[in-house]
């Protein structure tokens, strides 16, 4: 207890002689960086480097008329900024960046951080950071910070614009990049070298990339069967007994398509992930790259199934708005036991899948999955997603009831909407029933477990080291 | 190869006595806090000390009968313990802080951090923190951690409570308070010198800010209406007609209200961004603020969005409960195509504008809006939220048909309810048509990249650097 | 400003040569990490490291043969790979970890990382990371990094999956793993001993454990209220009057369990806290542990909530699908004022406690509630939820209404559903009404700040230090 007691003792005057160390820090070179340009994003950048302890100062063409800057930065002209930061942030349009030519000398061996956009993809024959660098040749230019907005900037990061990107060609400008942006709450990450930096400045211009192909999807789909229920339903009852349905289009066809479309997308969804299970069963290993368009078929599974939620919803609106008008149509109605328990049973499922299917799209939500363990988010996502599809097919089933063989439903030869439809989601339920038959199972286990057709053998030689 | 392989055996014995002095570094005075007080506060904030390596001091006035404090901890007086650390936390309420002025010695040169909130705004004439500023003149007094509750420090931080927020008179001080929040995962804003405690201090006892103008707005508008409607259509059946359909307040009259209240708030959430490009037209530049009534209530657009949201969502159960009582009514009706064009139209149009409208709200979700790029939030919130205002105005119009000539409707000289709804929505959309047109589209567009009125001739001789 | 500018002269030197420190570091040794094992997770790990500045070398049996490994590592032979850096992370299933025996002499001393999981609980007699240190007793084994998946670690650490969790016996190699985690971007906790990495391998098998009692009460109340309403209304209705409605199961009787059982277990989710409420009353203080039962049940409320949720959800959705049926079996109906005031009001509080409690389930998301304040929370918890409960209960009892007294309805002497499940609300009702009276209200908000029975007496001996 002495000890302690003493240790304790020198460790006032040791701590303040730290302290004052650590606090004269910040007031060094290291510390200062320079931020060219007084727009938006200067400005936000300028406030939160000197929150985040940082002196600031603003190089400017008129330093003596500028406005809205944070409290606490300089202000002076660009070529006393440069000479004062070893780091500048670039935060000017590319069409001015000649400022810079003339201030070459000053920005000798500092790193330059380009933090540009375009206002649209393939604006200029090169990069802006590979304008910048062709420039001023013998100054480090770093790409980075760009996809972050002023507003982004200001509020501090959160969750997904945490991120930070950043590539250039040397390495250790690239670490000085990186500090700062840890420093400021980001986290960076590097994307090799200067060459890279067109992609980054692509980064802020692109418009939902993962959900182009799953939208192409949903309009090729609904605007195929609004077209051919329009003519095996509205058009035929027009030519053949004469009667304008027409009237139907706004409500009862659409609400025929949308449970149509969603559920071909829902099996479209869980498709990939059996095939990709009947590859590697095929090929026996998974260590081998699956072909590229399954590949970009299982990244966008996501989307499908959103996009399959958004129609069910759709159906459900519709449906529950349908009674209006139904009910007054037939205002009589033999009651049948049997017949009852199949409509309610039609009901009752399609409630559950939808009840289901909305489960999925909630836990898809990032701050949901993100809380949730591997096994329980792939727990939720193959087997509620698989009995979702499951209750939904039986569900369409039921719709058609009895009516599979009854000829008069076949105008023009044509089979109704909701048969085609089943068509995708049957076969995928047969094919996953098949994968989880205990020995193909057993099979596809193993083999997600690390083990390889034949390695057996070659285990025997070369005694191979099993991997995670 | 050969040069690799001998530094990396140089590189063993390096790199241990590198680690004994990376270890080390944690038992110095530099790692040693201190916390007062063993309630909830204190307990979670010495637990989470511990955890990130510090070696953790309680000071309480009975040593001896401190229970739950977090293993590893030491628990000395508040002597000894202040004596021990450079740095304290005093998680003390306010009350109790005329303890520390005995020990005002042992504090001279020290950070206090000031974790204390009040019950109710302006309970006392100072802040906190500035109370403890004047009890021990010579500490160092930092005001922070306020913000967090003990439950969000025992659970690590996430998302939006890793922010905490510091304000104090030493910058050296702040640095050290700065470096722990660090430590510990937060992210720590400097809120500037030790005046702003006070706002700090009302932090945690603000409810809803943002909410309570959209709020008000909502209360507002479904008082008027609902008395409005009530006169117009309750009492003037009684008083004309003797009819008693009071009933009709519960469930027809509510289904009237919502969906006008919605739409309005749907316009209001709209119109500031209208009048913020039309003023940026007419000013010609970007760089002047905005006054001040509109940017407070372009602050409180995505509140004003979301209660409107809640809004039709009343309306859609509403209106899908009331079949049940309106078929029952009126068990007949001729059907005419033109006529079931126009009531199908006008529902479709409702269900899509509402499914657009949900969407607009699950964007607005933090962890959803975060994973979008600037360019994806804003395709989303301005180009789907006028399409869905759209949508709703024409649901609106054709909810009101035909019948706007019709005198019947006039009760008491006064329009219906749904044509008051539509003045604001028809405006908005009026204006924007106008604001998308080409030529109005080029100017702004030249505004926001930069633009200035004037500044072209002002440019050929300042040659001005146009900034992001 | 002299020598603001002569201090910049001067600046660029020292900057550059602080620069080649700076980046001379991330090539030292303690730069240097070895990964072994190739697979995804080693491959991930590796690729991860690479970005955060390190210099990654795979440990690899075979390393000529090694694909799709990160571009930048270097492969060499598991002893190389072990005498070339200080901190070894192990990315091999357990059943190879023998390899590792014969390189015991290059393991000296070195930190090994147990990255490793099983794929059931219990599938070994110890941890393997216990096992790791038995075979390499010479190595510091820290246990960590297992509850990430490969997935996690290429995407970059997002809110949830940012924290790891390491445990170990010694505090250096804890610190060495800890100093990394933080580089990756993570949050690591330390979870003390190495004996601890069971319950850290345990972590990523666990399969939504706050669920489960929750899940269970549901189930069980569900089975009970269906065999309950199967028995006392469709077997009643066959054997007294041999009329068969066993088509009622699917949507009339599934729609009376929902709200019943949704009722119940909103009752349970606000129960806890109330009584905890009345035992801190009756305690006096609020520094006692409460038993285990009720902490386990108050950890659960959040879940509760949700499922009580989900089976409201399904209530609606059935009493909207329902009106298909109901009306056409019923085609006529007087009306009377009185009569519909009752059914409207009764509908229209359904409506609105639906309205509340989808409040409730939007503010439990993670992303939500993270991102109000302590009080924000506690608002839209406690008081809407009350609020929530009570509409629901005033729902139900209209519902009911003028029936309860009806003896026509006590099918074999038992009390209709709905009568079953107020019981508990009711109760729980008036215990909060009790806890929100003035007298009551000032103790339990005196005993949360702090006060303790009998302490004011003791307060005058000790002078004692109230706690936040």
């Amino acid at each position: 207890m002495m000890d302690e007691e003493r240790s304790n003792e020198k460790c006032e005057s040791v701590t303040l002689s730290l302290m004052s160390e650590a606090v004269s820090a910040p007031t060094e070179c290291e510390k200062r960086v320079c931020v060219f340009g007084t727009g938006d994003m200067g400005r936000s950048l300028g406030l939160r480097l000197l929150q985040a302890g940082y002196s600031v100062m603003f190089g400017s063409r008129r330093p003596q008329s500028c406005n809205f800057l944070p409290n606490g930065a300089q202000v002076l002209s660009h070529a006393e900024a440069a000479q004062a930061a070893h780091l500048i942030f670039i935060a000017v349009q590319r069409e001015h960046y000649d400022f810079l030519v003339p201030l070459a000398y000053h920005l000798k061996g500092k790193v330059l951080v380009d933090l540009s956009n375009n206002l649209k993809k393939n604006q200029y024959p090169e990069a802006n950071a590979e304008y910048l660098q062709s420039l001023v040749p013998e100054a480090e230019v770093v790409k980075g910070f760009n996809t972050l907005s002023a507003w982004a900037l200001q509020n501090g990061p959160s969750d997904a614009n945490r991120q930070v990107y950043i590539c250039g060609d040397r390495a250790e400008a690239k670490q000085v990049v990186l500090a700062v942006a840890t420093k400021l709450g980001f986290s960076a990450l590097d994307r090799g070298s200067l060459s890279a930096s067109r992609e980054l400045e692509d980064f802020p211009l692109q418009l939902f990339p993962l959900w182009r192909l799953p939208m192409r999807i949903a309009v090729g789909l609904t605007a195929f069967f609004f077209f051919y229920l329009l003519i095996r339903e509205i058009l035929y009852a027009y030519i053949t007994q004469g009667k304008d349905i027409s009237f139907r289009i706004m409500v009862s066809l659409a609400n025929r398509v949308c449970p149509i479309v969603s559920l071909i997308m829902l099996a479209l969804c869980y498709l990939p992930g059996v095939l990709a299970s009947f590859l590697q069963l095929y090929r026996g290993t998974k260590y081998r790259r699956f072909p590229d368009w399954l590949d970009r078929w299982m990244l966008c599974r996501k989307q499908l199934g959103l996009l399959a939620l958004g129609f069910a919803c759709l159906h459900v609106l519709y449906t529950l708005i349908i009674p209006i008008r139904s009910v007054v149509q037939n205002g009589t109605n033999e009651f049948i036991t049997s017949r009852a328990w199949h409509s309610d049973s039609y009901l009752s499922f399609g409630i559950l899948g939808f009840g289901l299917y909305v489960l999925l799209g909630i836990t898809s939500l990032p701050s949901v999955s993100n809380a949730l363990s591997w096994r329980e988010f792939s727990f939720v996502q193959s087997k509620l997603g698989h009995l979702t599809l499951l209750l939904c097919t039986i569900h369409t089933y039921l719709y058609g009831g009895k009516r599979f063989l009854s000829a008069s439903l076949y105008n023009w030869y044509t089979p109704p909407g909701y048969m085609l439809c089943l068509v995708l989601p049957s076969v995928v339920l047969l094919l996953k029933l098949l994968l989880v038959t205990p020995c193909v199972d057993r099979n596809i286990t193993r083999i997600r477990q690390g083990w390889e057709k034949g390695a057996d053998q070659r285990n025997s030689k070369n005694n191979k080291t099993l991997v995670l």
